[in-house]
């Protein structure tokens, strides 16, 4: 009975361990390689003459993966459904915008079990042009505060333009 | 005698009819079908602060078939290359722009022969969200001129923007 109960406090305690890993280190989303030949789903722009122009000014793309494509036309993201959100700097010539240097690209991935904390999606943003440099704020339950509030649904904001 | 010149007459008026067809029709481009998810090459907006806004003002999206994505790569573009360049009007909202409605989407299709007399391309330009409505202007021939003028490779004038 010893050994029994010795083996059962182990075992809660590695579940222990390991929950306590899944949503403190939350194992984030890799980087989505191969995402600039996915569906363009929509764009955006910050203009000069908006108020965050200094931070954020530029062109806004987001580009969408076979699930999430099957999610935009259902509005029901399956497991797998990955979301590129890329931000771009922009150089004006005379009113005719440019795109520039890449400031960053936010990446969510739908995974029920491994994010169920944050609503079954991982957030990331990886930093310029780099596969591995990540931007330190904000945390995943920032993102997802925020996403959810605006939720419509599964917490993707966007639309897919015909 | 008189039978062989008959055909042969024949025959040549025929080539001359079929040349004429070929350069004056010009069986033009087809509608794209199924640009959206071909590959975003890059992007551009005209804004109110441009001279042309509001004959052009909004966004602009170049999309590539797989062919085509080989020339940008190689920058020698195969035949049965389709570019799409596709322009949208743009709402401005204290200075972060959204994607308004279709303008419309101008086509360059690479055949060598068919388009032989126009640099191996076609050119074409549909109107709106229309699969079969054409602009009138500008004719093939002038497409082909200003990209000659400018030329790059293969006369596409884009970069593919990694």
């Amino acid at each position: 009975m010893r050994l029994l109960a010795t083996v059962f406090l182990l075992s809660v305690m590695c579940g222990t361990v390991l929950a306590w890993q899944a949503s403190s280190t939350e194992a984030p989303p890799a980087y989505p390689e191969g995402y600039r030949h996915w569906v363009h789903v929509k764009s955006g722009l910050i203009s000069p003459t908006h108020k965050s122009f200094a931070s954020l000014g530029g062109f806004q793309h987001i580009y969408a993966n076979a699930e999430a494509m099957a999610g935009y036309r259902t509005r029901t993201f399956p497991e797998g459904s990955i979301v590129v959100f890329e931000w771009l700097e922009m150089k004006d010539t005379a009113g005719a915008y440019e795109e520039g240097p890449r400031r960053q690209i936010d990446v969510m991935v739908k995974d029920s079990q491994r994010f169920a904390k944050i609503g079954g999606w991982g957030f990331q943003r990886f930093v310029k042009d780099s596969k591995t440099e990540l931007a330190a704020a904000p945390t995943p339950q920032q993102c997802f505060a925020c996403h959810d509030k605006l939720k419509k649904d599964g917490l993707i904001l966007s639309s897919y333009r015909q």
